[in-house]
């Protein structure tokens, strides 16, 4: 029963292949701590890390990205397409194995004390982490970005919860505990994008769609046909087979056809079985039991 | 990159506690071995046994299984429902992780040489282990049964692999590879039981049907409906999804419906996360590094 935790930052650097090879560097050098995965946008200007192991194994690789991040990136000549707030702008913690929405937590706080104590970068606690109902979400507390923080954390509603301030050139870092993200995409076989924002504005939670579900219409350029982006926030509550079906409904109702999908990145393997126990519609079946795998994990 | 076999045998003992647990204690007792299930069934005189370990684990757990089986358990005296033509019947090696086939062949050949020697019980090698494509088959091996098994090995085409003749109370084991078998049940919204069986003839390779699928129509007795009672021999060349779907087509066509299905006992991580690929149709998916958990393991 080994306690398994993921976390994926965001770096505000995704052009300079030495300086995100030196904070990747950070996670590899960690015992106990493994690199899964990390991208570079250049537009964004901005590099996503994926990494898991104990929570004493991400702990450490955690603090220790940030201070290399605090470093060698500066806010004040960072330029990019994505909304930033900070060197490490956004830190989440992700339960995978044997670990709780609190065990999450409980590290997300351990690890933006030390933060604040060991990089001076004050910390921002997002997401189930959140000590206030208004901080809970990061584009909240990202607005005004790294250029007008030093002016927003002075209203007492936005006091970090780590430190006071910010930091100079490394701004400030959101951490927190949050169920997986899975990014995943429905592809029509149509050009019409207005269709692909249609339904996408029906499912998603924030227009009264479907809860835990964020979804955007885009144009796959290179295929020249429209795509519903989709973040799944909580597969639990809202699972891919739902979204799927659903999907499919509404584009069937306008003449269209759902003909592909993607999954972008890492997903977890139950969100995945859950799935065939949906499709298949397995009667009593018993994830932990059942799947061979789990008695290896 | 540690290898893990599977082996679910079974023995010609489903009635008396005792014995059946003195031999699941050699799984117990056996270190590197995981017990993952036993079940008896009375009527069948008869206990099938789960567990998976290292090659060299598993290899000592089987080999002390059937040394502790051909001790106890004597079939001279056996009476059950089922046929049967050893203390151990059947012990099929199944590759569950980072062994290949050839691990598993490997394997059964190193436990019928140490079966026969160890426990005087010969040993015919069967499925992807098997000498001979007539050998293939474990109901072709069994025919005759125990009781006539000591008239069958004296023709050339039927003499054990490993030993001669057969032994007095134990008869003789059918060992191999063979990929992982998966039980799989659709449950019908009728009483139609005459319906559940030309569906099953439909699907089943014997009669033309889907490749690696076995099927036959049964009655769910306590429910009163109809059901399509599936054994999937090699889900990766027939999937779940796809006879799932076929038996689904089949029922409309008559007028009636797939309800739900069942799944029995343990299945393969992949076998499930195969039918989210096919349901959501997901372009260019790598099951291997998009798989969170099979970084684990």
């Amino acid at each position: 029963m080994a306690k398994i935790i993921e976390s994926i930052p965001n770096i505000s650097e995704g052009r300079n292949k030495e300086v995100v090879e030196a904070c990747v560097d950070q996670i590899r050098n960690t015992k106990g701590a493994t690199l899964l995965d990390y991208s570079s946008d250049p537009s964004h200007n901005r590099t996503v890390i994926t990494y898991m192991g104990s929570p004493e194994a991400v702990e450490e690789a955690s603090v220790k990205l940030v201070k290399k991040a605090a470093e060698l990136i500066d806010l004040t000549k960072h330029e990019g397409e994505h909304p930033r707030m900070g060197a490490v702008d956004v830190m989440p913690f992700v339960p995978i194995k044997d670990a709780s929405e609190e065990d999450c937590i409980a590290l997300s706080k351990a690890v933006g004390k030390r933060i604040f104590e060991e990089a001076g970068v004050p910390v921002f606690l997002y997401e189930k982490s959140a000590t206030a109902e208004h901080r809970t979400n990061l584009a909240a507390i990202r607005k005004g970005q790294f250029e007008g923080m030093g002016e927003k954390v002075k209203d007492p509603q936005w006091h970090p919860d780590f430190g006071t301030g910010i930091h100079k050139t490394a701004g400030v870092i959101a951490v927190g505990a949050r169920p997986p993200l899975i990014a995943y995409n429905l592809n029509l076989n149509t050009d019409n994008l207005e269709m692909a924002n249609e339904i996408a504005k029906e499912i998603r939670e924030s227009s009264g769609g479907l809860p835990k579900v964020k979804a955007i219409g885009i144009m796959l350029e290179e295929r020249n046909i429209a795509q519903v982006s989709i973040n799944m926030t909580d597969y639990t509550v809202t699972s891919l087979f739902k979204v799927t079906e659903i999907v499919k409904e509404k584009a069937k109702e306008r003449g269209a056809l759902v003909i592909g999908s993607e999954l972008i990145g890492l997903c977890p393997m139950k969100a995945l079985i859950d799935v065939a126990e949906e499709c298949l519609m397995i009667e009593d079946f018993n994830y932990k039991v059942q799947v061979i795998e789990n008695h290896l994990l």
